[in-house]
């Protein structure tokens, strides 16, 4: 059984502070802890398009505040509305976000009310991550081993997390025996920023490599994998980060659940199916170069999405601050999200 | 359409000089092209174990031109087969190997004659590898795309190669219209070694993240998944590369057809089954650390098993070059392999 310290969660990667917007590079994690200190919403623009933040509500939140750092200074808010939209296409928490505060300015918000609307997403972030890791972690059996995908900890998030905040509840509550996680080539965000919060919250947990998930699940070592999510459509199909479809298609094989985790901005009902969500297409460098020095032979080339979609027929239960779906469908979907 | 300069596939990786070894170091591609000379058995023995040599047939050969290296040295041969043998417990061929020089040695055989023997394991090898080449291709529809895991080309065997010679057979002759290689965690085998060979042949293909498989199945582009084997057991249950068994629940569930491709001595009757495989575990640094560098936090853990089994249900064709087995099962492969 694994004994945690004390799941204190406490790393905050988006911090407002009063005028500017500071954030933990998570490219440079676990080496460094380096801050970002964002003084315009430019600077938060590139933070997020260059992954120094990551992870679709942590998007989310900190765009909210580059729109409220611009109402501070003045600046004409639609042209930073438009290009924070054009950051990442494939996470909806972005555009919930930035449609929320939109709303707000249409309504005549000031730069006060503009921040205090920021700050209620990302407040209202962190409740959800608490809800949803105690509805997840009661769907667990008592001795389970879970896999997850990624990094949906309190990097991801306003803290505590999606999936991991599923497993920080699940080891708290002594329902999860066996924690792994995949390294999530090519980011490594599983490797470098997972394991960083899982080895802080003094929780034992297994790296693997991506491609050792199934000869996992066939070993009877996990009986669920649980991930975040990107985007969920209408009929419950889920994009999240490269890899989460292969894992989806191999726990079907194995009869290993699998749970998606994500607050109710992650829903985009006007979305109806995953068929119809943008993936993001990134550089074919970052399979090709490795620490900034070239890999793979000079002339080779990469196609890199960074997404994929899990249909809903694959995916067991769908976990939001709202509540549990099991067996996601258009019809359980439109009973907890439709308007 | 793909075209190929010229398929010449003119790399050895594993040359016999006469009175030592010479072994292509596969650590340091594709960023130096670095020979390591062997000129003792242990030094053989240490390049198998570190991985500068690897490649189920290479191993191998390489095993086999250490025993006839210890025997013009008059060496003693019997603690030479036994620290041979112990270097890697997955790839059956090295036993294979061994087992043939040691054949050789009780029947009496001098130095010339074990040379002899290792020069015909080897020439074999890439007799082989350019039958499995034909028959494999031959299963291919022209304008198919291909998706590969691992390298199994002139490094990996005597030349060639067993899944990539089908891949280059396949391009010779206008079938296949696409080609996608895995990169293959840790070791990066994929995109450090498959990427060269391709590259240098002309053969223009695309890098993938393992993790991006069943997105790339699910596009349409692929239809065959190519590997190589390890040891493929009397029902045709094969273990290959870590990840192999997830690319081969991915095809099945997208209807792409899987591919192994493996000489008769990767072939072993005396296992019934996958089950019976030893899977051979691998420092976790290899996960925890990449170039030397900690890219995990301190503290952490990792499982490292380096292959996996794809149970026979899972393969449409095993290619050897004694023919192809479709859809494989024991009665098939006793009928092909058995006595």
């Amino acid at each position: 059984m694994i004994m945690p310290n004390e799941t204190h969660d406490s790393i905050r990667a988006v911090q407002w502070q009063g005028d500017h917007l500071r954030l933990l590079d998570q490219r440079r994690l676990p080496g460094e802890e380096c801050w970002i200190d964002c003084r315009d919403a430019a600077q938060v623009t590139q933070a997020i398009r260059d992954l120094a933040v990551r992870g679709a509500p942590a998007i989310g939140i900190a765009a909210a505040w580059g729109v409220a750092m611009a109402a501070q200074q003045h600046v004409p808010l639609e042209p930073v509305l438009a290009s924070l939209r054009a950051t990442r296409p494939t996470a909806v928490n972005l555009m919930w976000a930035l449609d929320r505060m939109k709303k707000r300015i249409a309504a005549g918000a000031d730069a006060t009310a503009l921040v205090r609307e920021a700050q209620a997403i990302q407040d209202e972030d962190l409740a959800a991550n608490r809800h949803m890791g105690q509805f997840g972690a009661s769907l667990i059996t008592p001795g389970s081993g879970v896999l997850t995908h990624c990094n949906t900890g309190s990097l991801a998030t306003a803290g505590y997390g999606t999936a991991l905040g599923v497993i920080r509840a699940g080891v708290a509550a002594g329902r999860i025996a066996r924690v792994y996680a995949g390294e999530t080539r090519p980011w490594q965000q599983g490797a470098r920023l997972t394991m960083w919060e899982l080895v802080r919250d003094g929780i034992s947990a297994q790296l693997i490599a991506d491609s050792a998930a199934a000869h996992l699940m066939k070993s009877g070592a996990v009986q669920w994998v649980i991930v975040g999510a990107d985007r969920i459509a209408a009929n419950g199909d889920t994009a999240n980060k490269i890899g989460t479809y292969q894992l989806a298609i191999a726990a079907k094989y194995h009869g290993v659940k699998f749970m998606v985790v994500a607050p109710s901005s992650t829903v985009d009902m006007a979305t109806g199916t995953g068929e119809e969500i943008e993936i993001e297409l990134r550089d074919p460098a970052e399979l090709l170069c490795t620490a900034g020095r070239r890999t793979v032979i000079e002339g080779a080339q990469a196609w890199n999405p960074v997404f994929d979609v899990a249909p809903a027929e694959l995916i067991d239960a769908i976990v939001t601050e709202r509540g549990v779906i099991e067996r996601p469908n258009s019809i359980a979907m439109q009973a907890m999200f439709g308007w």
